[in-house]
This record gives C-alpha cells, structure tokens and sequence, in this order.
C-alpha cells in the first residue's frame, strides 16, 4: 500500500492542553502566549473549577463552551486573532472575564477547540477518500478539493480562521497541538503531491510543471477562499471545487 | 478604448497622511486605529519636528526612515502586523521610542509607507501591459502574472505583509489611503475580469466557469505565495509565473 494510503490519523483527547494554562490569561493580554504553549500551573479557584467542569462534560456546561466558541470564531474571523483580545470576547458573548475564564483559560485554548473539531473532521474524509481503491487519482484529487470546500462552508468561519491566521505566528511548534497541526498539514500536503506524482506516471498529468509547485497552485486556489467566500454567496462549494478542478485538472492534462 | 485599457493611476503624495496622527501612539498602543485613519491632531514637539524633517526630506533622515521601514516589515511578516507593537519596532531598530516617533507617527504609517511604492509600482506595470495593443488577452495575462510574481520578489517582503494581512481588519475604509487600496485591488480584478472576458469572447477561454471564480483562482495561485514564497528559494519568479500560467491558461482554454 503507497505512503499516501495510510495518513496517519493524529488523536484529539478532548481538551488535553488546558493544564498549565493558568497563567495564559496574563500571556493573553500581553499576547506572548502561543497556542498549545505550556506555562507553569499556577492552581487558581476559577481554574480549578473550569478543569472541574471540563472533565464532567456536562451538557449545559459544554453547549455554552460551543455557543462561546461560535461568537469568539466570529470575532476572529471578523477582526483577526491577535487584535482579539480575552475581554473582547467576554464583552461579546456577555459575560464578565471570570465568567468566561470559568469556560475557557485563554483565547488561545477557544482557537484551538474552535479549530480541532473541523481539522478532524477533514482527516478523516481525506482517509476515506485516499484509501478508496475505486478511484483513480483524477478522481481523487477531484474528492479532495470537493470534501474540503465543503468543510470550509459546513464549519464556517473556524476553517477561514485557521486559514486567514499564519499559525507560525501563533502555534508553539513544540506544542502537542502545534506538533499535530503541523502534521495535519504535512499530511494534505503529501496526499496532494502523491496524486499529482501518481497522475503523472500515469500519462494522464503533464510532468513539466514541478509537483511541488502544481500542489501549490491548487492550494493556493483553496485556501485564498477565506477571503472572499461566503457559505450566503450564490456558489455552492460544489460549483466552486468544480471550477477550481476543471482549471486544476484540465491545466495539468498532458497533450 | 475598453475600460481595461484606462486603468486610473491614484496619485500618491508622499507621506501624505501625517497630519493628524498625534494620537496614534496611543492608538497604537490600544490597538483601535486603523491604518490611514485621521485622529484630532494634537500638536507636540516631536510630532512638529517629524513633519518639519519630512517636509524637508533631507537624505539622511530619508535613508533611516527606509532602512526602519525594512525592520518593520521583517516583524510585520514574522509575526504578523497586530502582534507587533510599535515598541517592538523601536527595540529592534535600536531606538528609544520617542526616536522612533521622530521618523513615524505609528506602525499604521510605518506599513502604509513600506507598501505604498510596492502597489504603486504594481499599477504602472499594469497599466503598460494593459495598454500594449500589441498582445492579445492570454499574453497580457500572461503578462500579468508575471509581472505581480516578480514585483513580491522584488519587494520582499513589503508585498507580502500586505498579502497576509485581511486589510479590512487594519484599513479605515474611508480613510484617502484605505480609498486608494480598494480603488487599487478592484482595478486589478477588473483588468483580469476584463482578460478572461475577452479570451471567452475570443472562443480562447471556455465559457463554462464563471469569471468570477476564474479570477478568483488565479489570484488565489498568485496570493497564497505569501504562504510559501522565499525569493531564496529554488523557483524563480519567472518558474513560479509559468507554472501558474500553464495550470490556468491551459485549464481555461476552449475545448
């Protein structure tokens, strides 16, 4: 079975990174702090009781972490992440500071949740369609881009959050999570590049456009969505991914 | 003429939106002023001197003004333009603050110049091509294409901290600059609009994608280089442009 068949599927215990981040909330104001960075726990009462609620799961306490994330997301999406600040979002979802810090210890950590779920979600269907032996690799590449402009319209806006925010600039690397990320990307990346090298072996791709530039090419297609699409607008995700495909596709025809 | 052919070309006085911009240190510091944005000028000292330098333009004080703005944009495009402080700006040029606030009014006038010859130099090469009656559509987006690669070499990084910046979160809309940008951006998407409509009217381009989503992944390609694009790295501008070029013009051709 080729590499691009057995993407390895990173675990997402549900809020593994909130240990230590108590002292975040000061990191977040003077916006040092990295997500999935670690700093030294420091056990506060609200914390405590946060971590407390968290390992409960009760359904009220994590509707309103949801509810919570939708409005934040918004925010992000609508003013950036760094120009977000802790007390903006508490000032949005209409909660004072410690209210909110009872749900979340940072901004950092609602960026994080507001991202896991949908970047899982894409894996998975990446997985699916990779392993799928029915499909050749035109057919696949055509899968790819369809299943990911549809997750960029079903999880409106976290996907454009994710995108429209360089994570260099705020993902620890060395994090848990940032180690993740970086994998999840590495991950859609190669599946690409496997795709393009396997079209071209096959006669169907040209082979005087470098993989490595042709995979970012239809990335660049992709992800410039954040910028201007609009889950409201009169394309369908599947009218969009069938542009880019045709362009895509028909551009890397061998003649 | 068509309206492609008469792109007009906004004028840029140099340093034209000091005035005001007392406050924005301040501003600055609590992240709310936009870039371009005109608070009430407050007169002080230091503010006087900096109109008087740049009025006079001497060279010397010209020649740190670029060299400062140099630094800036690395931090821009390092850590993204929210995150960085004007503080920041003035520990690594090696200054106190007050010094900084000699050259620059505020990090939005610091990036306002380090973009503001990058996208005038944009609009001059575009205005050439567009009005070469000499090449047909597909050349002059050919053309294009390679022109906005070039100029991202060329520029480093200054078009770049442009790119991955969503200037709606940064850009008073109604400021003169925030005017001139959108004027800037809509003139660029209209000359390509106007190409692939003419390649289509010509019976070059096929008719089935929407011109709109066409342009849309064109600019994606060129846009999303701010994400991977090292003027040091292996492909020249020149390999980048006719790799997207290939992919787009040959994905859009007739069939």
């Amino acid at each position: 079975m080729p590499p691009d068949h057995t993407l390895t599927m990173p675990s997402y215990p549900a809020y593994s990174t909130k240990s230590g981040q108590e002292l975040v909330r000061f990191g977040d104001m003077l916006q040092v702090t990295k997500v999935g960075e670690t700093n030294k726990p420091r056990a506060s009462n609200i914390s405590k009781r946060r971590k407390a609620a968290q390992d409960d799961g009760g359904a009220e306490y994590m509707a309103k972490r949801a509810e919570l994330i939708r409005v934040a997301a918004g925010l992000f999406k609508k003013n950036g992440f760094d120009a977000t600040t802790f007390n903006d979002i508490a000032i949005h979802t209409g909660l004072d500071r410690a209210t909110l810090y009872y749900y979340f210890g940072s901004k950092q950590e609602i960026f994080q949740d507001a991202v896991r779920g949908a970047l899982n979600g894409n894996l998975k269907g990446m997985q699916a369609i990779m392993s799928d032996d029915s499909r050749g690799p035109l057919e696949k590449l055509r899968a790819l881009v369809e299943m990911f402009m549809k997750s960029y319209r079903d999880n409106y806006p976290y996907l454009f959050v994710y995108l429209q925010q360089d994570l260099n600039t705020i993902v620890d690397q060395k994090s848990e999570w940032g180690k993740e990320v970086s994998g999840e990307i590495h991950n859609i990346e190669e599946a690409f590049k496997s795709l393009i090298r396997q079209g071209i072996a096959s006669g169907a791709l040209r082979g005087d456009i470098p993989v490595s530039l042709a995979t970012n090419s239809i990335f660049g297609m992709l992800n410039w969505t954040h910028r201007w699409y609009d889950p409201d607008s009169r394309n369908s995700p599947e009218q969009v991914a069938d542009a880019f495909c045709k362009i895509f596709i028909d551009g890397m025809a061998a003649h």
